[in-house]
């Protein structure tokens, strides 16, 4: 089958399943998703053998050693029990999830009497390009799944045993529950040329969802016909207000920067009001360079803590997910939303104080996708904001904006009842 | 300037108006609306002067008569006393709408005592690209000002001297008003070149909205590296189900065919439950010939109403915008649903029944943009469902899916409350 044939094949497929996806009870899909995490439990030594042939390649380095991983992609690529356990509850809790489909989120009257309403619908059919981590292939099946919609999924080539596996098992758990199996599709092969394909059917394919590195979402999005959600890099920024108490300003800092370095919510860069400059500056960096953090000030901040590095142009974008932090001190609120809009990615800040005005405005005022008061911006989650779980966590602003659940997965259409209402 | 270096002009201050937009107060916009109202009607004679030279220009169709405009366009490009007054009249009621930026839509608390929410913010900055109307420049002027966004206007070359003394215009009022001229900018050149070039800023550019025919929308969303909200054809349907009213049944159909049969929300095909195809078909096909209405019917129809023209395949699909009408007996709700999902647009249909499950399987399944139950297709409309306004009727689910107001021109955030929330 040529490339072009097999992505008209899949295409075509998804959007004759997402029909039926779409009209699916929720009882009937949550059964099909509790169905696919008893599947997957079932299966965890055929799983892991299927892992070890993609473990094997990725050590080998493929034709040559071009391909050859390194540790923290193999680690992103084992499969062992625990983590095939924490797949199959992930899909679990989206089960547990409220359906999204046919709520009626607001209904008015009209003058004439026509009663006017929006309802949730599925968006269709989505793509999920991801790279080495196989358990996306259950998470987003599961989500879309859950949300009406149908998936296709596009695996990186060094996960492909492993995708194989837990898409076959998927798609014949959900032929035992009556569910079309082509509700989720693996791309069998992942050849570039077949994503290139792929993003051309946007008659057919809703919308795009890249989960990976920068270079993976740029290359999908400037090929894209269809929408794309970009999840770009997190320069998130914690602000210590004037008014911030000095023990809540020292904990959330910390908590931000140093809970986990190597995920997008993570702080890049503190900024502290003047007034806290000889007060609680001090010893903030001197326990954040405790802790093992290599701080870059400004020259304000290295006048009171001359051990930390020189702060260059390029630090205050950079997105270190590593044990770095840029500090600046800055003499107003609006000099802190200046910072942040300049430099920043519309990820994630929070400011820290007690004075109700200031966090108003910082929350009025900033329009990054998350915007905090007081807390730390590793709560930037879709678990920890409470949408049950993350297919990703969005920084353009069209259809979703900030970390995007179940809800982001669908659209609303309008409904309206009438008693034989007729246009004037 | 070069073209390159206009775009990179208009975009910038764009980008830089919209920072300012965002964080006007309403009482502040809705006086530059009030304004700018005004000051249209104040300037009427100006304005119809312009348009004089508009008028001129295109009656004598430009060089070698290849431009010349025909009677319709014509009709759409010129402005009169009236025209400009409810112009006027429009950007008033967007000065009486609820401010959208800042509606907190929802807000919930977490475990651990975090208290999350979405708040609505401005897109950002927003093209519009048009084609005769020079109302189109204050009415989108006027929407995106009042949702917080700036906005560049590129407007048809036939309209070029309305389209900038009406910008002038609003300019001069936002000047007065003390609100960034730049919220409002009018591409002073309409070369194709000029929107090659804008539809590449998607760094400095939210959203393009095409306002016009299906070849300027499909052009735009072609080139567009920028999300583009696609108004394409309606091909709405009318079912007259079986247990339908039969005197709702006629005047619902004839509503929705005759009521302005030129936009989008008027029906293009009927279909009828066969219960009804003997009782209720042939007086109404007559009544709508009667009416004018060219009837082009399947085989059944005909063997009811021998006069009517066969319908053809293609038929199905069309968007007539006239005095024509294509009419199918069909044998159940399933076979309506069946037909609309096949040959519909997923603009508006409407189900006339009596019977409460029939109506409610109609609304859960059918996912076009606008369903309706015993209603016109006709009240397909921003205005009509209560929206306050439209800039236009989305056929695409991303973003806003059918008709669109300011709402859709904003996202939500999310905020968080906390008292020093730490992450576990």
């Amino acid at each position: 089958m040529s490339f072009e044939t097999l992505v008209r094949d899949i295409t075509g497929r998804a959007r004759a399943a997402s029909a039926r996806t779409s009209e699916l009870r929720s009882d009937v899909k949550d059964a099909a998703l509790l169905r696919i995490a008893d599947r997957l439990e079932e299966a965890s030594a055929e799983l892991i053998a299927a892992n070890a042939l993609d473990l094997e390649a990725s050590r080998a380095g493929g034709s040559g050693g071009a391909d050859g991983l390194d540790g923290p992609m193999l680690e992103r690529l084992a499969l062992d029990e625990p983590r095939i356990a924490g797949m199959a509850a992930g899909v679990r809790d989206v089960a547990a999830l409220a359906d999204p489909v046919g709520e009626v989120t607001r209904m008015w009257n009209r003058p004439n009497g026509l009663q006017v309403g929006r309802m949730r619908i599925p968006l269709g059919s989505v793509l999920i390009i991801y790279e080495s981590r196989p358990t996306v292939t259950a998470d987003a099946a599961a989500l879309c799944l859950k949300s009406g919609n149908a998936t296709i999924l596009r695996g990186g080539k060094e996960a492909r045993h492993s995708n194989r596996a837990i898409a076959e098992i998927i798609r014949a758990a959900l032929r035992e529950g009556g569910v079309p199996e082509d509700a989720v599709q693996l791309v069998p092969d992942p050849a570039r040329e077949i994503v290139d394909l792929l993003l051309e059917r946007e008659d057919e394919i809703d919308l795009v969802i890249p989960r990976g590195g920068e270079a993976l979402i740029r290359r999908v999005s400037e090929r894209s016909r269809i929408p794309v959600i970009k999840h770009y890099k997190g320069v998130c920024h914690v602000y210590l207000d004037e008014h911030a108490d000095p023990k809540m300003a020292r904990d959330i800092a910390i908590n931000s920067k140093c809970q986990r370095v190597s995920v997008c919510n993570s702080a890049e860069t503190l900024l502290v009001h003047t007034a806290l400059a000889d007060t609680v500056l001090p010893d903030l960096v001197s326990e954040l360079r405790g802790l093992g953090v290599e701080v870059r000030g400004c020259e304000r901040t290295r006048s009171r803590c001359p051990d930390t590095v020189a702060a260059s142009e390029a630090d205050w974008s950079e997105e270190y997910l590593s044990m770095t932090l840029a500090v600046r001190v800055v003499d107003s609120l609006d000099d802190a939303i200046d910072h942040i809009r300049r430099y920043g990615s519309d990820h994630t800040e929070s400011i820290v104080t007690d004075n109700v005005r200031r966090a108003h405005e910082f929350v009025r005022r900033v329009n990054s996708s998350s915007v905090f008061v007081n807390a730390s911006t590793r709560f930037s989650d879709g678990f920890e904001l409470g949408l049950g779980a993350e297919i990703g966590v969005s920084t353009t602003k069209m259809h979703w904006y900030g970390p995007m659940g179940i809800e982001g997965l669908t659209t609303q259409k309008f409904i309206a009842f009438g008693d034989g209402t007729l246009k004037e």
